[in-house]
């Protein structure tokens, strides 16, 4: 099952089923939107599937331009950092030292905006170093504190793309506080579309998307990373979060930057990456941040091409 | 103005104008919530303050059985830690190096639940090092991204008194990774009334809190260290957190512990630093953290004793 959320004039918008192409929709789900859905999920889910079955004979024209984010905010965002192949990178672009921690990395981060897949995104200032990273996330409903890793999986609801828009000149001076970061983290994106685990089929496995991250920045190829490579899978994740608090229905929690040992053939989700990448083999990075007007687009594809999760495509404007 | 928020049994309960004395209330604003009064606040608070013109007179008896916190939720909670002497004790808590930055301290923490002032609090192990912190915070309505410290100045629209519950066994190696707290974050609790700026006559100026946060650990007093040290104002941190950010009406941000170089003789606001005061004192610390049953009272107090917030009043238990 597919979902999306359109414009409405409302903060959260309004939910919609969409068809298994993507082109099609029905509106007017018995839930005002998607949190109040992922809240009343057991009676949710059902429903909506019935819808499902009938949006691809009786759904209208899904008109992209209305739509929003699955989620345009939610409760609670954690973010994970669960490739090493990522983190390994970023110690090298940062000059950090390697992190040690037995347990999954993550910081918690804004929630009350995430933009939709072709908004403009907006920054005062270029030298911030403007970076995306591409990332899969999933929603949960509910969750009670403690849980396990494995009664954690079926609390994974929904599956999510997300470009965690970063500011690398900002990164390492929060990080180096050990509070984490809040100006380095603005608002992140995501694509049209949540899915449920089952419309991944056998491409969610051991709470992981074993799909391709296909990023062009500037319509070049960038990267085509693949998500299965996570050290921790999402519902390791969804367990570390919910180590010491009652996770909230519409919790969203990410990957991290998706990223594969095999980087040299298949490019990074994240510019940092390929500059860490060019300092090791050159020893200086040549490639710049995105500067205004850039534009980024990320879609994750099945073996036929297929995107389940449609693209993010953006641009970077001056606010 | 003084306002409150009482359970009906909705997730971000019903929005009430409380008198002087905090005895009396008046519910059935136009609002149903604070947090959608917050949203529409240039409407909301010549409204609201009309009715607390009326509530000395028309109050009904005010039942704290059912009060929550003044906003049980809310879609942003930024953190600072803008009382140094609270830093500089720290780092012998934790055994870290002094923190090195030209900004406020800052992370973001879960926002999707304080706990009311008399809801006993839960956590699954004691082993955690529960410490309470006591901390004034400020709401404010929607601020862009960029503002000036001066502009930020009249963003705040509310003051409130908060517990940050932290578990200090988690902190120093969820620190070491640069990514901030999430484990030994939960959720934080509120004191009952939230009050306007001006309700606090001249305790409120250059955006910090010049009360004195009188804290009691199972009766025994244990600290009451003044407001005004913040190393930043309120408006200051406010300006750090929108600096890359437009910030949804309703974000709340904290002071971090109170704090006081003269804690020798004020005690302070968290167990930590009174077992870092002890390491240096004696070189080694003997006063433990919380335990399940264990009893924390915060209340600020003016100079007449009146408590504008009221009290959190809470004891530690079990999940």
């Amino acid at each position: 099952m597919r979902l999306a959320t359109r414009n409405n004039g409302k903060p959260d918008g309004e939910l919609g089923v969409v068809s298994s192409d993507g082109t099609r929709a029905l509106f007017g789900t018995p839930w005002p939107n998607l949190l109040a859905a992922i809240g009343d999920w057991s009676r949710a889910e059902p429903e909506l599937r019935a819808m499902a079955e009938r949006v691809e004979t009786e759904g209208e024209p899904f008109a992209y331009d209305t739509v929003h984010a699955p989620l345009p905010r939610s409760w609670q965002w954690l973010d994970g950092s669960a490739f090493s192949t990522h983190g390994k990178l970023m110690e090298v672009a940062f000059g950090t030292a390697p992190i040690v921690t037995d347990k999954p990395l993550m910081y918690q981060g804004m929630s009350d905006r995430f933009y939709g897949p072709t908004d403009p995104v907006p920054f005062i200032d270029e030298a911030g170093g403007i970076d995306f990273e591409g990332e899969f996330g999933v929603v949960v409903d509910a969750v009670p504190m403690g849980i396990s890793a494995a009664d954690a999986m079926a609390h994974i609801k929904l599956i999510v793309q997300i470009n965690d828009w970063s500011l690398r000149a900002l990164a390492v001076p929060e990080m180096r506080t050990g509070f984490g970061w809040v100006q380095a983290k603005p608002a992140c994106s995501m694509a049209p579309f949540a899915v449920t685990p089952d419309a991944l089929g056998e491409d969610w496995r051991d709470g992981r998307v074993g799909l391709d991250l296909t990023i062009e920045w500037n319509g070049k190829p960038f990267g085509r990373a693949n998500g299965r490579e996570m050290d921790y899978g999402f519902h390791d994740l969804v367990a570390h979060a919910a180590g010491t608090r009652d996770l909230v229905a519409g919790t969203i929690i990410g990957s991290g930057t998706v990223a594969n040992k095999g980087y040299a053939k298949v490019g990074s989700s994240c510019i940092s990456e390929r500059r860490a990448i060019e300092m090791i083999a050159d020893g200086a990075a040549t490639t710049g941040f995105m500067k205004f007007g850039d534009r980024v687009r990320l879609e994750a594809k099945l073996p036929d091409a297929s995107a389940p999760f449609g693209a993010i495509d953006q641009v970077v404007v001056r606010r």
